[in-house]
């Protein structure tokens, strides 16, 4: 335990794992000019030690037992990498506790004990970062935490998932369908073969929860987060998006209103089309920012991926090692549960499409549903199919709780044979 | 000075500064609550202390002199944003080596001083922090100094100047001359009456000489800079760029060769329309940054105006008030000035837009001086314009050197009237 060299102990080493320890040795020389510190890996905790991995470390430092990493009096700074909520909580907290700063990018353990890991490291005087833990190499936690520190953010809306973010991409651009495109994100590599957490909006909503929490500095939990996945959505919605000017996107929207409640979402949504985050394509995350003073803002990188995700979580053990030596932590501060605000409450425009019987006096029918809820149609197209029609309305502005007060109606209706899909507009504010 | 009040001198209260002593006051309690620390505006000091503000502060906060605010031993930190080298050069050496941190917009001070600026600060232990000096209320220069420390950085693209971006936007989207365009946003103030500095490239080339310093670690300075402006783009390069697949942009270009050596320039460019860059519009800025790591990354916003600049200033601010009570300071490391490399070593692609005479022949001849010096011909374009012709080339990649020596030939050719434009072009990687 030289002064200047700070060793670390990484708990897991796969794609991001292994990529940082790489990192660390190709610009080890150049941190050490920048800051005066050499950064060591020191022991790596492995599921299998007798694995050939792309890493140029003597097999010693490696074990099959994470505590052992965390105990070690000689590992200062401990990089969790192994997912999950345990052992990984265990693992930080036991950390934490022997004073030890963490870095990790466990999107679901922040989402889900985030609080207790907070107040453990604020406790303990030591660093919890987790820069990689949402848009992986995209600077955004520490921007939301330090450069916007004064500002008033009333809304984060992004793009946050890749996987998803790639199938939409291919469905807007090729005409791909839904099956066609995740079967093809599937053997790329870049969607599990369980797709169920990344299409469903599971993994979007955990990171949707750390991004509220750390933009408004209270704290929400996955289970706070309302999802919808993109399951639902056909070539027909992407089509209309387009003939209205929009693309169609996953996105997790965290707002605050002025009463300091926090809603906390992920839906498919129609982005109009001049819209930055409507030019993010492929597997690429971006997040778009709201604040009173700063205005609009947008940041935009690989949101996933060994060597851009280990890049954050090396600029996260530079910083977190430069505050060990200087005996300093950067503190989250009051992390009280945020109070949330129900979905019911959402006030949004809305593109419902539908299939009606083609006869007249259908249109009469289903408007007066719309008018019955005081929901306010924007623009509606016809289009004939044979015996049926199809309707797409764009509402105006109008609560969640109506508008679905108006489709439990709308499916009543005899005229009606299907409510086909139900997107939220994003405005052109 | 009580421990957790923080008392903040500010230089200069013009646009930034009055935003900035309002967003104080509107989000002190917030600041509070999540620092511990309250920030007091304690002196103010101004040109003309009768004038009217759109501030709410007693009349004697208000001085003319700004060494008073610097040497009153109350004040704690120092906001500068006078603008110009002297007197803010001084008052800020002044500051520092008085022990207070001093948060600066002054791009044109630390593009030109900022080796003395920052050897001072760190000898001094205090922060010199100026996040709003590029990119208004965009979070860059924290997420180049920190999230992006462990990062070997190959290349900053940016488009910092935001009313060049808003005329290029103009004839872009309206079809607008140069001159009308620049008289558009001299009525909208989003250019001064003289607009030398922002349409030739000046006020870019201060802010590429920042990023520069920051992204590589080693003092560039705006005399390094090479720069052209806009004012010779025509109409007919944008219709030309359409047709190409291009927008027209005016960037900011750092880069850092393998052998370490930095070249910054700051020119008009083709940029590819799926490139994020050809998306960013009006006047907003973008700066896009290529890692070896991290990949690609894009940070977009408001680059300019009160309240976008001050909440940069005030996350500034709040992070070297939070140093100060702890009696930290980031640090610059080693600023050595860079090596530079010459503008002639440059490699590119290039778009060139000549007028010729129209016989038989004349292609033969000008393609055969792009030959004598090397420079491979990618797509040629030929318009009839009367007795005249008018040639468009995109070159493969090839040296500015010898682009440069072509041009001189095919300007001393009889059959060439008019080299209209040459524009470089940024690749498709």
């Amino acid at each position: 335990m030289s002064g200047s060299t700070v060793r670390v102990g990484v708990l897991g080493c796969g794609n991001v794992g292994a990529a940082l320890v790489r990192l660390v040795r190709q610009q080890g020389d150049a941190i050490e000019a920048r800051t005066g510190l050499r950064l060591e890996v020191a022991r790596v905790a492995v599921r299998h030690t007798a694995k050939k991995r792309d890493v140029d470390l003597p097999p010693e430092l490696f074990t099959h037992d994470p505590g052992e990493v965390v105990a070690d009096p000689s590992v200062e700074v401990v990089v969790e990498m192994i997912g999950g909520i345990e052992p990984a909580r265990t693992l930080i907290l036991d950390a934490l506790k022997a004073g030890k700063p963490v870095v990790t990018a466990n999107k679901e353990l922040l989402a889900n004990v985030g609080g207790e890991l907070f107040t453990t490291a604020d406790a303990a005087g030591v660093d919890l970062l987790f820069e990689a833990a949402v848009g992986g190499g995209i600077p955004l936690i520490r921007p939301l935490r330090e450069s916007l520190a004064g500002e008033r953010i009333r809304r984060v809306i992004g793009i946050v998932n890749g996987t998803t973010n790639y199938i939409l991409t291919r469905m807007s651009e090729d005409g791909a369908s839904y099956h066609d495109a995740l079967a093809e994100a599937q053997s790329l590599g870049y969607a599990e073969r369980d797709p169920t957490a990344d299409v469903e909006g599971y993994d979007a909503g955990a990171k949707a929860a750390i991004i509220a929490t750390v933009a408004f500095g209270s704290q929400v939990v996955a289970g706070d987060v309302y999802h919808e996945g993109i399951s639902g959505v056909t070539t027909a919605d992407i089509d209309y998006a387009h003939r209205l000017g929009y693309e169609v996107k996953l996105l997790a929207v965290a707002e605050q209103a002025d009463d300091g409640a926090v809603a906390v979402r992920v839906h498919p949504a129609m982005v109009p089309r001049s819209h930055p985050l409507a030019t993010v394509r492929d597997s690429f995350n971006a997040v778009f920012i709201e604040g009173d003073a700063v205005g609009e803002l947008m940041l935009y990188g690989r949101g996933a991926g060994g060597a851009p995700s280990a890049s954050a979580v090396l600029g996260d053990l530079i910083d977190a090692a430069r505050n060990l030596r200087r005996g300093f932590h950067a503190g989250f501060g009051p992390v009280d549960r945020a109070r949330i605000r129900p979905i019911d409450e959402l006030r949004s425009e809305y593109y419902l499409n539908m299939e009606v019987v083609d006869r007249p006096g259908v249109l009469h029918a289903v408007s007066g549903v719309f008018a019955d809820h005081g929901v306010s149609i924007r623009s509606m197209e016809q289009e004939g199919l044979g015996d049926e029609a199809r309707l797409v309305f764009i509402t105006h502005t109008a609560t969640e709780a109506n508008v679905q007060a108006t489709l439990q109606d709308l499916r009543e209706l005899d005229v009606v044979h299907r409510v086909c899909s139900v997107l939220r507009v994003i405005g052109e504010e």
